[in-house]
């Protein structure tokens, strides 16, 4: 049993959704471990990590939905604090969570055919993101 | 330290929970392991992993909170990309994400007396779902 | 590589979030390990582990924006179940979800500059609430 820690970077945009799954993919592959977890965390309060079918409708959906429960255009109370505008992004953060854990056998990810690990950014700019792969296995 | 590898099959329902806590206690207890973690995850993206107390009352309390956010019956961009009717499903299911860890001591997972691990199908169709449980521990 | 298991107690108030990154980064040091995870987990229905950036403007956002999912003083099933009045409270904490998985490095956590680990409280009355934290590494 061993620990195998990597990190990638990745440029994203507001709202968008990025399809990570090669770069977990790749850090599996790496570690040459046979059987484990791979966990993926985004180090940072407006960013997440969640799983879906990687097509441009849903790309447009989820944020969607998602501005049903944090709204742009709506006050919020940190904005009081630092006087910036992307209280909103940390509500979604927090929402989805920051932290996915998936596992693989014979160094294969256990994913679905239609389903992909995804970043999803809800800062208000772009950002050049930094994500964690730590792996456990045998 | 080892890892435990092992799936099973449950039948579902649209917008059903289903308590799948006997089936992941007991990959725990085949795997001879002490103490770790279970992580069970669904590959694929309509359906969702989490826990909630398992009373009818709340079988129809989450979906109804779930169809504010994502409701049957409106427009969704994935219907234009695959013509199906299903993108209610997937918007849901990137909101609860597809895995959950659980803590195990002495062989025992550490859920509250009425906390049950529950698979959430959000698909518009009945399905027979596989869902993979992954023990590692002492 | 080993487990090490540890818990610790917190007061929570109703829709209230809990800073608990120094009991969880205290108990990754006291397990000497140097790389692996920390997993985080709420044994019970009406709570959720998550991250936030911890400053007053966002106590007040993240609650708000999950009452509009699950307002108070509407019916839920629930509530003919047991007749008790936290429905709202079960619905959040399925939602967020009881488990939280953190990498560390180092004996280092990797989170965000502005990233906190908290415990929500969903539940309608005060409690005390035990929190499992589960350290695999090296």
């Amino acid at each position: 049993m061993a620990v195998f820690s990597r990190d990638f970077r990745i440029k994203t945009e507001t709202d968008g959704m990025f399809d990570i799954t090669e770069y977990v993919a790749d850090i599996v592959s790496e570690s040459k471990l046979k059987d484990g977890i791979a966990v993926v965390f985004c180090p940072g309060s407006t960013g997440a990590i969640s799983t879906v079918e990687f097509e441009p409708g849903l790309l447009k959906d989820v944020p969607r939905a998602l501005e049903k429960i944090a709204p742009a255009g709506v006050d919020y109370e940190h904005h009081k604090t630092w006087h910036d505008d992307n209280g909103r992004s940390h509500v979604k953060s927090t929402l989805i969570g920051p932290s996915l854990t998936v596992p693989f056998r014979s160094k294969k990810l256990v994913l679905g055919t239609w389903q992909q690990i995804v970043f999803m950014e809800f800062d208000t700019s772009q950002r050049e993101r930094n994500v964690v792969v730590q792996v456990l296995g045998d």
